[in-house]
């Protein structure tokens, strides 16, 4: 079963987001548009537009002014993955950047400007003040998660605390405004807009913890990339957090990762399978995973302050669905 | 003389602009509050803030309201600075980035990212769905601007006419923006409106070619950046596309040029002595200085538009002092 098999009625709903996602994206600018276009043709789940249209069918549904809320929000979300992508360690010949290497780090972040910015130009579109204000500071808070998430790579000391508020800032945030753009853009009442940005908070966190989960658990062909990429690029999340605090593996692993730790990086990547085992045989795993069904838990709580609607069904198996993934 | 001799009488209004940028750059994260306080503390002439405040007095001056999008705008150019400087030669180490590279670029890009953010945060606070969308829209033109920039590097076949779209938006449209603004927050007749608007547009103009012939002319010590760096760069500038018109020296340098330059890149550093020695000798340099002087009459015509105020006169004032400053 595939996640879009929940949601198949908005299906031509969606491919009118799409249409317009693709005419955002269409520049002037060649390279810009190749860029971007490359982008939003890898495809990707386009989850946010359908939080935006699902919470809609809780006010009065109009699907330009909710197109125009999916369509940003996206937009949002692929600027930030285009900026995620920007790393430094770019190739040089001779000392000196090649065409390529010039052309990498720098056009990325650009593109992601751009897309950025025509985000800012549909959401300019939408003559609500409010929605203007929650929006600017979700981005706001978003930007210091990213500073937030390379500052505490490597720091295997941090707070469970401290993970949260930074999986919130990385990703509950925008699944948070989607839920609640598309009650506000709709009109909806305003405690069923509570229900949804409550609802969008908690799924957007149980999401962010799978896929944290995932990262050690899944396969690499199902990632798409090598298992264990978090921690060996030092980003620390909720399994290594719980598997530290574990009485029987904790000393243990906080000893191998103490001498394969110098200077903010892993000094001894010929360790790393010895740690993963490590983490995936201590009780972090559960404990990760019970944390996220607290939140899937508390998400679908706020869903029953909604009208019992087929979409508020929808919205339930969904956040299921995101929790209880494979890959 | 200072160009901020020019506008002493908004000296109060200026340290209240400052406060407020201050107070939009400080952060709960210690990291981005020392990166883009530094930038801030770094100083700049403000020309942006100055422009809006100059124009807000053309309409019914309210400092609060002109502070909201001086501020927005200063923090606009801000963020667009810290993206420029954004490069790929990141210093390895074995193979790998070091800490110190891993959050240079990394952080410079997210720093940038969250100081555009706070513009947008102030923004918002201005209930004025036109001026959203218009610069909106010069935000985009803005990043595509950046894109054409790169793509444009060390083609000296490109056309007058792209450099002149490109630094239309790398330095003219903002402050175009900056003076519509201005007379925009303030309510002004919308024919001052219009005024301002191409006041700035020509004034930017004026002052982004100026700053283009001062690569060549200015010295080292005072540009704090080697001479010619523009062009070291692969950046083609006013000067360099009129000396290739030149009919005594055009010839020779295009054929030093193609020479030296192979795959995007200078091949032969050794010889750029000779190449700038060769532009500044040139009609180039003239050229250059007669557009710069044409888009300057341009924005004092627009000035006349206006009712003859003491701010009139600052405005005209200031274009001259930008454009025939000597660093």
């Amino acid at each position: 079963m595939n996640v879009s098999d929940l949601y198949s009625n908005l299906e031509s709903d969606l491919a009118y987001v799409e249409t317009q996602l693709n005419h955002q994206l269409s520049s002037i600018q060649p390279i810009l548009e190749e860029t971007s276009l490359h982008l939003l043709q890898a495809g990707g789940k386009r989850l946010r537009p359908v939080f935006v249209l699902l919470s809609g069918t809780f006010g009065s549904y109009d699907r330009e002014k909710l197109t125009r809320a999916a369509v940003a929000l996206e937009l949002i979300h692929m600027a930030t993955l285009v900026h995620d992508d920007v790393v430094d360690n770019a190739d040089t010949r001779r000392g000196r950047p090649t065409v390529k290497a010039n052309y990498g780090n720098r056009m990325a972040m650009y593109t992601g400007d751009f897309i950025f910015a025509q985000a800012l130009s549909v959401l300019s579109e939408i003559p609500n003040i409010e929605m203007h204000k929650k929006l600017s500071m979700a981005i706001e808070r978003m930007s210091v998660g990213e500073i937030e998430q390379i500052h505490d790579l490597y720091n295997f000391q941090q707070s469970m605390r401290k993970y949260l508020v930074r999986i919130r800032r990385k990703t509950a945030l925008l699944i948070e405004m989607s839920c609640m753009l598309g009650g506000v853009v709709s009109g909806a009442n305003p405690s069923y807009v509570n229900a949804l940005r409550r609802f969008g908070y908690h799924a957007g966190m149980a999401f962010q913890i799978t896929d944290d989960l995932l990262d050690f658990t899944a396969s690499e062909e199902k990632l798409g990339k090598p298992v264990g990429s978090d921690l060996r690029q030092g980003n620390i999340t909720a399994p290594t957090l719980f598997a530290l605090r574990d009485s029987q593996v904790g000393d243990q692993l906080r000893n191998l990762l103490a001498e394969t730790v110098t200077g903010g990086g892993f000094a001894r990547p010929d360790r790393m399978e010895q740690i993963l085992a490590l983490i995936k045989s201590s009780k972090g795993m559960q404990c990760a995973q019970e944390m996220a069904d607290r939140y899937l838990q508390k998400a679908n709580d706020a869903l029953m302050l909604l009208p019992a609607t087929e979409e508020r069904y929808t919205l339930l198996a969904m956040s299921k669905f995101i929790s209880r993934r494979d890959h």
